[in-house]
């Protein structure tokens, strides 16, 4: 017997009665405001040829690691779920992965999947009745139909989502002719790209030589010098910022900076270039060329993002056959105290510079960012992220940032998301999730409701907007 | 003038309204389900002889470092609680050592101990004014004269608490006796053990070059070679499976593992056997043994338990005085990103293998344990563990793991005592405080409250039965 | 249009209906007792010459860098603000200072600052609209002409805020005029001192050469011996206490100890006061110099307190050109499980020696000072501490710390200020964030209201008294 799927206005506010009632009041300001998306990981191709997706498989497990990655923790094989392999495209039927996620659909209770997923299921497809091993068909037909209407298409449903922005990342060697495209297209979504040069910056990328020569040609700059790499890097820079860019990305393992003289630079390229380096100075380059990047942003005004702290393919074995982004990184302890050092003595003061920092690691929010952002000028603080980006993630995140930051050294919302359909959901989580916070704060006398709805306004709007330069 | 001692029936359940009656309906489904207690520290020996405990101190003082340790960091000698030195029995008056122990009972409030032994008091003892100086001896003759009585005697007491399964931990060299004594009773209590190797796979282990010898003699398997001493390794655990074994567990300082090639490991291994090694080279043997342990859980199906970082000893004139166990063992900072990445590359990605890995670290739970029990197979989290085994614990491990791990790569309660009495109350609590995390969920429209009472039964039953194959 | 200020009866206790009417009763009883304050930095020349404040802005702004460091991290420049560089005092108009701290105070928003700064507006200038950028100059006029008359000079606010007693912090070659002159006035407030030797133990500390010098001319100890060097702290200590000093205060970048022998400790001392040596070497002397403070305090009596974990002028540019404690130092991870064990080695078993340990770094609260508070008999825990000297730090600190530690090895609230006029506003956050902590308790009937009422009287007055030997 099926069970009733229905979304409850209240979800995700707290409790209490009184505390309730404020963060209703406070959510109702803010519920339909615009939704500025100025970090996430979307296919520009999809909103540049606006083809429809292909079934429910295709749409919503295939792209999302958050779904995969909890149903093999429990046994469940990538093979069934139709995941893609390095040996060649998943031939399993797209219909028994559908099923086989359905009968495990259980394994995501308490989790901010099934948030996401059931508000898609309830908002986007209309559907009533909970996705289990009996409903698995019905709702594998009602979404692979749906796809295959217009009003499902990719720009349609962006405009249905109210989106304002969507910022996608690419490496500096695409040659952003998606976006080349929805551009001239006439659509008027707005779509741009993020500046991500870990392929070209980071000696231990999968094909970096190769890379610099591709930089290379893409820029007529001799990347084979250290001068020559760095006007390779900047012209990039220029080259996305013309196309709308007004941010960088940067995914180093760790938070650690350095701030090496032009020579030391020069010669530590020449040697990670040659292909023969150690981790050490791998880590060392990567290091120095936040730095460097930092400077360039203080030059061409592109906000610069710091995603540190992620073990990458952590899986040996699933790397080797499936590849990245498998659901197989795992955060690790970041020290941004010592490792921001030398970045922060170059720039840190710098009032015009914007540095976004994320972590994976939720111990510094209170001992190191907080006190960290709360005093330097050019940092700011991105939102819960990833693992984090949950309902009780972003409570942790308030409670320990608060404090000591502010909340206008914050940026507001990132959904970071490639699982484009759950965009809405994701903010709308952030949108409850900050209202009842600020709820709290209110019916503890820590602040007056007109302040909470001018906050709530913030950080829903105002500050992304703000802090990416939108 | 005593005051009154009562439990209440909401205790432990969130104070919201709304909240508690949904905590408490929840909790009448799963209040009088029995006990599975699949890791513990009881003594088989009761349950062998089923003799009276002698007395209140005996019972409740001198077994329980939580007790004591307390008591000491208050300035309360050992010698005066009654608790045995190496240079022999303690002499104490038990009746002086409760007298002492009650005076001081104030300083447990706000612990998990005080919620416990009032537990004890009301429902064991059907005491009614509060425990303090002027009731100690009070409390001390109604407790010892209950005692005195059959129907307190360790089976009496193991069927009245409604015990389906009880599991000690018994070290390879244990003959394990009264395991036999227990079976070939005709009692039809269930008390199993579990596999501790420490002894024989820790070089730093008191007496770990005897312990070698004591191993081979039992197997007639020749220790002196590495290949011997896994044979007499593998040995033992079918000895153990063969009494009803189901696991294995594991108690060292670091979450450190290692996939030597057999030449190193057989290497390594003739070193700490000879007694001339490293602290480093006894680290990489016990990391290595880890990985060979988890292989052989691969073959006989024994589901393994990793305990790692606690700092044992921390007081080396407590240690040298007072001996093992006295309250002076101290969480560290865990690192199992990299830890557990040799044997996870090794047999991560097997469904079969059980792996229940623990943590005194509560930085690693959201950061570290979720994302790699969320997605590799063969891993699954242990309950908060000894400090963390408390309501504010428990909650902390449910916010924090929650999200990115689900329930369903948890395994249920552990009690790991040795306080025997107290197994009901400890199973009550995380009851009460899964019940109220529950509740929490429904009411913010999180989950239905049908899925969390499915939820409740899981962790309360099921998941320990089925994740220690019982 | 202004808004109203005022300070709700029932601010930041729990929102819940009957945890708040429990945390009203509690707080009822200790709200009005008086305030001891064992821990802090205000300057005693304040209450030795009685001196009025000069405006708004000298008070409230310019000894307080919770205040400018936040305002600093958004883009306002400490010129602007009034703060003294190291190239001589800052010549901006203070009325002007006061007018661009006005118009950012929404930035405070969610922090303690913001919750004290009220307290100081609404209760002791009894302003009655909420300051902003409007507001601005009837504030400063207000607050301005009230300094100015004699009911709020430093000794008369003294009394207003009923504090029975006020530790300040001096360097051990402090001659101690200014509390001399206090003591001889004939005035009954008490005002004593603590003994502070970073400048004289720490060989990276500014001047430490110069220092040992002035050391032996102000003792006539011979300081270029290790064995002189002791006995002119010991003597500087028992200085220190003829004039009312019983704790002793330790600010060094971790928390590590050491234990080296006495030829060891005067080689390495030779080194340190050479002027010649390493980081490392500086490091051990300090951990070496822990010990030696706790032996002496082991023999005089004085209370130790350890205040670890502070990357001191983390940002170099501030630092060279407006010198210390300008809102730059920020929390490190810090390893107390290790770094103590030398220490405690060594005194950790004296019942009699009374050691305090603070921390920055929130995650060892529950992995290793509760624990290690929970048994040694020589550590108390030191309240949250600066960054968490604030409702959510208070809860946490209490929320992770009970459960191990219990309550009876804490020493109640230190404010630990410079800003004089939030002292009473800070121990009322304190009161009420604990009455709201055992509200909670009571309320999920894991203590009676009548031992939640001790515990509100112990943790406000009692502890304190108790700890500091006062």
């Amino acid at each position: 017997m099926a069970r009733d799927l229905s979304l409850h206005p209240d979800r995700l506010f707290p409790a209490d009665k009184d505390v309730r009632a404020i963060a209703r009041r406070l959510y109702q300001e803010v519920a339909h405001l615009p939704i500025i998306s100025p970090h996430g990981h979307t296919d520009p191709e999809w909103f540049a040829t606006d083809a429809p997706f292909a079934n429910a498989t295709e749409l919503l497990i295939k792209p999302d690691h958050y779904v995969f990655r909890m149903l093999y923790s429990l046994g469940v094989s990538l093979q069934g779920l139709g995941i893609d392999g390095k040996n060649g495209p998943n031939t399993t039927d797209p219909r028994a992965a559908w099923r086989l996620f359905a009968e495990h659909y259980y394994a995501f209770r308490g989790t901010p999947t099934r948030i996401w997923l059931d508000w898609v299921f309830a908002e986007v497809f209309g559907l009533k009745v909970r996705l289990d091993g009996e409903t698995a068909d019905q709702y594998y037909d009602v979404i692979s139909e749906a796809l295959a209407t217009d009003a499902f298409r990719p720009r349609a449903m962006f405009e249905r989502f109210n989106i304002e922005l969507l910022a996608t990342t690419e490496s500096p060697l695409d040659p952003l002719k998606h976006h080349d495209k929805i551009h001239s297209s006439g659509w008027k979504g707005r779509v741009i790209t993020a500046f991500r040069p870990d392929p070209v910056v980071d000696p231990e990328f999968e094909g970096f030589r190769d890379n610099l020569g591709t930089l290379a040609e893409m820029t007529g700059c001799d990347t084979s010098s250290f001068a020559g790499y760095l006007d390779a890097l900047r012209d990039r820079r220029a080259y996305f910022a013309k196309r709308g860019a007004t941010s960088t990305d940067h995914g180093h393992p760790t938070a650690r900076t350095a701030d090496l003289s032009g020579a030391e630079s020069a010669a530590l390229f020449a040697k990670v270039s040659s292909g023969a380096f150690s981790a050490d100075e791998a880590e060392l380059f990567r290091a120095q060329m936040l730095t460097e990047m930092a400077k360039m942003s203080l030059d061409d005004g592109l906000v610069m993002q710091i995603h540190p702290g992620s073990f990458r393919n952590h899986n040996a074995w699933l790397f080797e056959n499936y590849g990245r982004d498998k659901g197989a990184d795992i955060p690790m302890a970041t020290d941004y105290v010592h490792g921001l050092r030398p970045l922060l003595s170059r720039v840190g003061n710098e009032a015009k510079l914007a540095i976004i920092v994320f972590t994976l690691d939720e111990t510094v929010y209170a001992r190191e960012l907080a006190p960290l952002a709360g005093h330097y000028p050019a940092l700011k603080l991105g939102p819960a992220w990833w693992f984090h980006d949950s309902p009780e993630g972003m409570r942790r995140f308030r409670h320990q940032m608060t404090e000591t930051a502010g909340f206008y050294n914050t940026v507001g919302f990132n959904d970071d998301t490639r699982a484009f359909f759950s965009i809405p959901a994701r903010h709308d989580v952030a949108r409850r999730i900050d209202c009842g916070f600020l709820a709290e704060l209110v019916a503890e006398h820590r602040m007056e409701e007109w302040e909470a709805a001018e906050l709530a306004a913030d950080l829903t709007y105002n500050l992304a907007k703000r802090a990416y330069k939108l």
